[in-house]
């Protein structure tokens, strides 16, 4: 049976989703062993995307082949008494044989929190980056203005290596500030690695007057990562939901 | 110079509020030591109660003499600098010479945070006792009925060698399902040791059938705490509010 899965996870403690020779500590190896554990037999576990280290999903959406006498309910339970305290199942459905939670999404949705405040964030701190002042909106959504579409983003790709397309289509990019905190709300096809977080660093530098909003087709025409602002911190980034 | 300080922290790593010989992990310690730093001699945190050990606070109210020759903001952000992540100070204010933080206090609020949904709590984790299950809010709301006003509550302190009157009032005891939360938000003149998780783990025995809200005024009447229901977790509490 194919099973799918959307998945919470806080990701301070973890190495990312990906599995990783010799490193225990990543959300598809803990998922991966408690489910084996409960099939009897080895299971791999398909996520939709590769968080990186330090980076939380509140629906991330994975799937995986077995076979257990359980409901998707009793699934879901088995795996939550068993998964660590910041790894939690939301939901597990019976999906199609031929569902692949990778291939098959349409599109994602990834916020970045950042806290304005005055003082500091206490209950929150592990999932908030602190500005140090209050960036300039406006200025922010002009530049965001310029990176919806369809580009090349390679300029926003922390993968030097990459050789497979840069090509990625955004579609919305949200800036709101509510309170002390200031959230950057992205939708696409996909995202390349760490775009999400460059993208950020790039929108803060320009909310900063470090950057002119106007340059950014500029930096988009480049494609040299090195142009572009820096990879804001990991811990401000969540994957809010994937499309399919 | 007399301040007044509004104090946010996350209990989960300190020993309480109050100062305990030997014992550094206090909030009370941690803010006297920063404050004594700064004002180069020796600083006397005062604060509105004392919070348990893992008790959270929003909106902790302390106050401490000193003189130092800065505004209350480069007092507050000197202060935000030198704590750990887990403790803030909101907002500093000058109060009368005769403020006391304690002795003026009218009423304090506190909340205190089960979770009731179908898997995990993750990125409020620290914050909320799990329930196996949920409670009848209907019965917890009666037997909540007989406790408000004016009482010895007795059977709710936890300190046996308690020589003071055990009498308070709790004027508000509100109990409210919001999605997968159920919060219990207490107010009255003020609360014995372990007196809100106290109450809370007797009005849950109440929601679970364990025990008969009409039970309740019996209990206190009783006057003794083993009749009582269990101390619910401390990491479910936070001290919201101080009134003046």
């Amino acid at each position: 049976m194919n099973y799918k899965m959307v998945i919470q996870y806080d990701g301070s403690r973890f190495y990312g989703w990906e599995h990783q020779p010799g490193q225990e500590m990543t959300i598809q190896g803990k998922l991966e062993s408690v489910l084996s554990a409960m099939a009897g037999e080895s299971v791999e576990v398909i996520g939709a995307g590769r968080t990186d280290a330090g980076v939380h999903a509140r629906g991330m959406v994975a799937n995986a082949k077995f076979d257990v006498g359980k409901s998707v309910d009793e699934i879901r339970d088995y795996l939550n008494q068993y998964l660590p305290d910041d790894i939690c199942v939301r939901e597990v459905r019976i999906a199609a044989d031929g569902f692949h939670s990778r291939y098959k999404a349409q599109g994602k949705t990834y916020q970045y929190t950042c806290y304005v405040g005055e003082t500091k964030p206490v209950f929150d701190r592990k999932y908030v980056h602190v500005l140090e002042g209050m960036p300039n909106i406006d200025a922010m959504k002009e530049a965001a203005s310029y990176l919806l579409g369809s580009h090349d983003f390679a300029s926003f790709c922390g993968n030097p290596k990459m050789k497979k397309s840069t090509v990625r289509m955004v579609d919305k990019i949200d800036i709101e500030r509510s309170g002390d905190y200031l959230r950057l709300t992205y939708h696409g096809s996909g995202f390349l690695q760490y775009m999400v977080r460059i993208l950020t660093g790039t929108l803060l530098e320009v909310g900063f007057g470090k950057r002119d909003p106007k340059s950014i087709p500029e930096l988009i025409e480049a494609k040299n990562r090195s142009l572009a602002g820096p990879t804001a911190p990991a811990k401000g980034l969540c994957l809010l939901k994937v499309d399919y």
